[in-house]
């Protein structure tokens, strides 16, 4: 198997959402909005503080923004930590073409309430909350109905989208966010907020394809493809649902790490011809988290008939799809990503229930364009966290 | 999109298993008995007369060959109706490199029961039956416990197979079959026997993927790629589960065809962009038929999110598989191969209900070879089933 380590801890759901809109841009089908004339800290009458990539040099500087006063609906809250997703590092630098500069990153949020606004039914001034990767949908589609606003078409992302009020979204790395409470999620007082954090991307987008293709059943064998951000929760999810686990990963010296710190049950090298071969056949299902190109017919042959090989990591080329054993197990091979609002409420109480969070690296604030430089060779275990409440200055 | 026609109508499901099987042994993952050295007609003590290859001209002509007694379990019948699979095109001409000469082929076959074993307990003499793709299989495996012997890895063809005795196994264009009655279909008395006998192949391999991915809702809206002997079974098994029915094919001249005759709902020309872009996100799912190399994304954009894309054509080399239109919508691809005997019953009791057969071209014996190079053409509208009760000289 041919991909690189690198590549496989560059993995991010994410990636998707915003290749997405470029994508739709592209062919016509998405429609909105410009964003206003106005500078950013004209717009709104809540001053923020945030850190933003002018350009694609991708470099990070504080930046004064405004946000809107909380609304009727919206829940403000102090950030106290926010995580840094590998998608953060593509969107500084516009490598998908769709950055709106200045460009605030950040949707794995997290922090205290301070103001809520009067029809606001679920948070108080003082709970410790957390916004993923939106901050907005239709609220009249059919996957809005279903609590399926990741899929709805319209969604707003939490950064570098454009929001129902035609002003552009900005992420956490900023002292102050502003959210519909319909997308902010309830965080549990045992789980910290900051190793909680990755949970709100990391978290949601592999919880959310155990739990729909099934493979949430105890005794269960799933795989876990590349021992990234995303790799090391799955990880940890599929553990408290009592599945046995198996990580797949091009790097030998991963498998101590997989073994005796995450939980995982097994450990195969993809390179090791003869250690895929012994394990051929024997998964009910794989979560791969590899975006790079990678072959595809490996990991078919390691499911079981009617086994599940589900992407959520996106590959920009399309892949080598082998149809013929798909049809002779009746195998399939599915995509993922996050997961809708209800969903990452689930997600974060199992998360407590079961004391699980994201392993990470807290940062102050200043440190993160060395962090982006350190991201960009994978030299993380498995989070940056950025310490936004102590370390960002106002 | 740039499959054609021909490709479309040679598509078969059971092209797969004998691919299957090539690969097994190429790989060292199947393990019978080579077939004995004795002649055909030397091996058991029923003599039959069959139509065989005996090189990889592909040309039939008639053989004289034996089948075993009829066994405590088994039920002997006689052949009246075997239909032409694409298959048995490719199989004839040693195409896969495991063709077993002489080769008589035939895996969609009807007749009427003139003995049967002591122990059999579901058929007696005089009654309808008939045989599909399989006669054997472990019995002991999950896959076999689940009512999936056509998943069991050590399943046995029909034809081109070797049985549980070492010797091999001679298809259907021959008089008389002594089969296992655990793969013995019944048919009802209302389904004519020359009609009926495609669905033991064509019928099940598109009746089961409908069912096991939930595309048999009444009010789904369904797809159906390539309109030949699958494709316009899908059509009517789809429409008789309630389900809204597009055809999509390269061929406009076939629109008035699926739907007049057949009954789809419309009719999407793979090959013009404005149509297909009109129909992009209305399919709940799609019955790909299609065995030629061809463009997945566009089928996957005809999906609605979460939409299944399901394969029981088989492509000899990979098809590009775009990762993240999967992703953005959590939709799958995935195959699917014939069915189960209890499901393969099942089926043709729901023909039998809904008044299903194949549009088939009844011919005679002699006219196979014409038949086989008509068919290479896809000059079939849209199965012809060889007319042995009548015209298999003994």
């Amino acid at each position: 198997m041919a991909w690189t380590t690198s590549s496989i801890t560059s993995a991010s759901a994410i990636v998707l959402f915003l290749h997405y809109i470029t994508l739709s841009l592209s062919q016509g089908g998405f429609s909105f909005t410009s964003p206003m004339a106005k500078s950013p800290e004209e717009q709104h009458p809540v001053n923020v503080v945030g850190w933003a990539a002018e350009d694609s040099s991708g470099v990070l500087a504080p930046i004064n923004i405004s946000r809107r006063a909380t609304g009727e609906k919206d829940v403000t809250f102090k950030v106290l930590y926010c995580g840094i997703c590998h998608t953060d590092l593509h969107q500084i630098k516009n490598d998908w073409g769709n950055t709106i500069y200045p460009v605030i990153p950040g949707h794995e949020i997290a922090g205290v309430v301070t103001e809520v606004g009067g029809k606001v039914l679920k948070f108080k001034v003082g709970d410790r909350v957390g916004v993923g990767c939106l901050v907005g949908s239709c609220h009249s589609c059919e996957n809005c109905a279903n609590d399926l606003e990741n899929y709805c078409p319209k969604m707003i992302l939490t950064y570098n989208g454009i929001y129902h009020d035609g002003t552009p979204t900005y992420g956490g790395y900023s002292n102050i966010m502003v959210c519909d409470e319909s997308f902010v999620i309830s965080i549990p007082e045992n789980l910290p907020l900051d190793a909680c954090a990755p949970l709100l991307c990391a978290g949601i987008t592999t919880y959310s394809p155990l739990r729909y293709f099934g493979l949430d059943k105890p005794g269960m064998h799933v795989g876990v493809v590349g021992l990234g951000g995303l790799g090391h929760v799955a990880v940890k999810l599929a553990k408290a649902f009592g599945v046995k686990v198996t990580v797949i990963s091009t790097s030998p010296d991963k498998k101590i790490e997989a073994i005796d710190r995450l939980g995982a049950d097994s450990f195969l090298v993809s390179r090791d011809p003869d250690q895929m071969q012994a394990a051929m056949g024997t998964m009910d299902g794989i979560i791969d988290t590899v975006s790079a190109t990678h072959p595809l017919l490996p990991l078919i042959g390691l499911l079981k008939s009617h086994g599940k090989l589900v992407m959520v990591g996106a590959p920009e080329k399309p892949l080598e799809l082998p149809v013929l054993p798909l049809l002779t197990e009746r195998k399939l091979v599915a995509g993922s990503v996050i997961g809708g609002i209800k969903e990452t409420q689930e997600m974060i109480n199992f998360a407590a229930k079961h004391n699980i969070t994201a392993d990470i690296e807290l940062i102050p604030m200043d440190y993160v364009n060395t962090a982006m430089e350190r991201l960009a060779k994978t030299d993380v275990r498995y989070r940056f966290v950025i310490d936004i409440g102590n370390t960002l200055k106002n």
